[in-house]
């Protein structure tokens, strides 16, 4: 009976499941270089801890249930919920705080390139710090884990500041901006009149249009200036904090920095900078994404703790390194293969033992078949080397060993072999 | 508002989930020098794959539901039917395949002390062969995995043959010695007089007590020839491939191995070797578990592959690992925290960078906060070092650095600190 996997779902075999395995231990080891420090949590939450803050939108797109017990509950569509609850739980937790995570998320929706209905997320946040050195330092650790996937120069990253967005739509004549920042989110994605028909409930036309112009090109940092001139004291100072991220981040990465001011992400909490980073070529979906959410917590404990962060997911970043022939992995350590035809059956075991003591690969022969089969096999599984113990080889401590890549063959001395396995 | 975590599910704070990942490390590293490559699968599956195999028991403890699209599903409980549907649905792969898998999966059962509704399972399976080398490497492979966490001592592996118990149970006169496979399974569970009375419904009076005897003690693997005499040809061919595999399994590790033919297994696939490894003062649940189930690819496509395998969950190896007080990490990188007090806010930048790329860990300040109260939080937070970057240093090209052990603080050259970092 053909049982298939679900749909939206993946598996991942050796060969992909190595490479992918590499890049998400690289982007721990980044993490980890910053003093940022994993976490885990559940992969299901109760349904409330989602109803709390993101809105109707996320919750229908959820893998959500009733559980034997009653309980309304969901797998996690995303990790800050969970991180926040872990951070909020707990009175003794040092700040500011650097956690990272790397679970797995689910969303109910359909299914395309790159976006799948179980992903890999790694999430970073530095917690308890509002200023442009933590920012900064967000958006570096993110450039930094692309850049060391290879990845330096096929990314730009887009920055915007939600406050300061708030400022401008106020100083533009809007009594609730936050309620035109779902609208500033679709702007790329409706057409230019319907956009400015749905702008001007709650715009006049003069500041629908100087909104339009503000949001139609990204705008290198050095202009930014210039652009708002004559918006109110307060846009320009926050301004200035930008300017001073921007200055921060750029020692970071040589990546491209632009201001992005159609950039307000979807999720409804964040408060400040918010930042997404896209390949050059513009084909494929945002690589990642994040923001500075100094509120959240306030749902949790009636306390402000500010907090910056951003997720990437395995999708986009697995059609990126393939687009750029980076979809390999190369195991330094040395791979044997080990055959013992002799007449006593446990005599290769101190061999294997040893050669995966010194931190390399032995595989050992289990099915007693014909040698031409197991060197087709050992070339097949990418073996480096065939080591052979016969009853001969035995009687004088020896081996024969094989090089698989140059055919060259040779007998060998057991203990010399053990002892020079790493030299 | 207050939202807690779901009963039996677990968060995981740094200091706990650094020691968590270091263990699974431990593991993945041995597996991989024993040649088995690592696969992942959805952590959620049609509930016809679980219905195929597993009979009920196992389905109403799951976390099952009907999503959105009207499919049944379930969280998976366990990682045998998802690896088996992965090997059975493609045609290219290479035999002997050895895979592990380190998924979570999710059991609605009572919550108690090591048993948790969500942990993380090592699976480890070798498929395509059917000799005692492949059981001992198995067996081996489970052994060395508790040796390199450093158990070595700590427990014992028990191990049965289900195949040389149906031929043990069709000598004493059973018809359906299968069927007496769950109720031996609750052996050491079960009141002695109420076991008998359930064994009489397929076992003559005599037979009873002789299978009793054979249950009630682990046995040497040197006595059990003679225990077993006088049973039929077939039994004493069985034990003598249980000989072959207990001879080659004592190779891979010190740790004690014994017969126990109570040991069968809870799971129905299981056709030939079973075993279990406990901790030697047997106050804990079984450490890990597996054994060879080479007719479960006839569900999927009518052809046996043999396979065996194990699985080790992380929350008995938690309490074995805190019971020897190996509960600990030290991580090998050396922790910096850099302070920038000069009028150049980018200047300690470079350092940071200079430091994460030489595989070290570098932290910034990035709240601009009283030497006094850095200080301690630098130390609270287990750095090394303190780096402070004034403008006075800053004009010679100099750095202050205080060892935050000793207490030791001198002026440094940077560029001679960032050449001899790793020396």
């Amino acid at each position: 009976m053909k049982i298939e996997r679900l749909k939206g779902f993946r598996d991942h075999y050796p060969d992909d499941m190595e490479i992918r395995y590499d890049f998400i231990k690289k982007m721990m080891d980044t993490a980890i270089s910053f003093g940022y420090k994993m976490i885990d949590f559940p992969s299901l939450e109760s349904m409330d801890l989602y109803r709390l803050k993101s809105g109707t939108e996320l919750v229908e797109q959820t893998f959500s249930f009733t559980d034997k017990g009653g309980r309304e509950v969901t797998m996690i569509p995303e990790a800050t919920p969970s991180t926040m609850r872990m951070l909020t739980s707990r009175k003794d937790i040092k700040m500011p705080a650097r956690w990272f995570s790397i679970p797995k998320v689910w969303r109910y929706e359909e299914p395309q390139e790159g976006r799948y209905r179980e992903h890999i997320q790694f999430n970073a946040d530095m917690f308890g710090a509002d200023s442009p050195e933590a920012d900064a330092e967000i958006i570096g650790l993110a450039a930094t884990i692309l850049d060391n996937l290879g990845l330096s120069g096929q990314y730009e990253i887009n920055v915007n500041d939600r406050y300061l967005m708030e400022l401008i739509l106020r100083d533009l004549g809007s009594n609730n901006p936050v309620d035109l920042f779902p609208v500033i989110d679709r702007f790329k994605k409706m057409d230019l009149t319907d956009f400015k028909k749905r702008l001007l409930k709650d715009l006049d036309d003069d500041a629908s249009e100087k909104l339009i112009s503000l949001l139609m090109n990204r705008i290198d940092i050095n202009d930014v200036e210039r652009l708002l001139n004559g918006y109110a004291n307060d846009v320009m100072e926050r301004v200035k904090r930008l300017k001073d991220t921007f200055a921060l981040t750029s020692k970071y990465t040589k990546s491209k920095l632009n201001i992005d001011l159609s950039v307000v992400r979807g999720l409804s909490y964040y408060t400040g900078i918010v930042f997404e980073a896209f390949d050059i070529s513009g084909e494929l979906r945002a690589i990642l994404g994040g923001g500075r959410y100094d509120n959240l917590s306030n749902l949790f404990i009636n306390e402000s703790i500010p907090a910056v962060g951003f997720a990437i997911g395995d999708a986009v970043i697995e059609l990126l390194l393939k687009r750029n022939n980076l979809w390999n992995y190369k195991d330094k350590r040395k791979r044997y293969y080990v055959v013992n035809i002799s007449s006593s059956p446990e005599a290769h075991i101190e061999i294997l033992n040893k050669i995966r003591g010194s931190g390399n690969i032995a595989i050992s022969e289990v099915n007693k078949r014909r040698m031409q089969t197991i060197i087709k096999y050992a070339e097949s599984i990418k073996c480096d080397f065939l080591i052979i113990i016969g009853d001969r080889e035995l009687s004088s401590k020896k081996m024969t060993i094989k090089n698989l890549r140059t055919q060259e063959q040779a007998e060998m001395n057991i203990d010399d072999f053990i002892n020079n396995i790493n030299s």
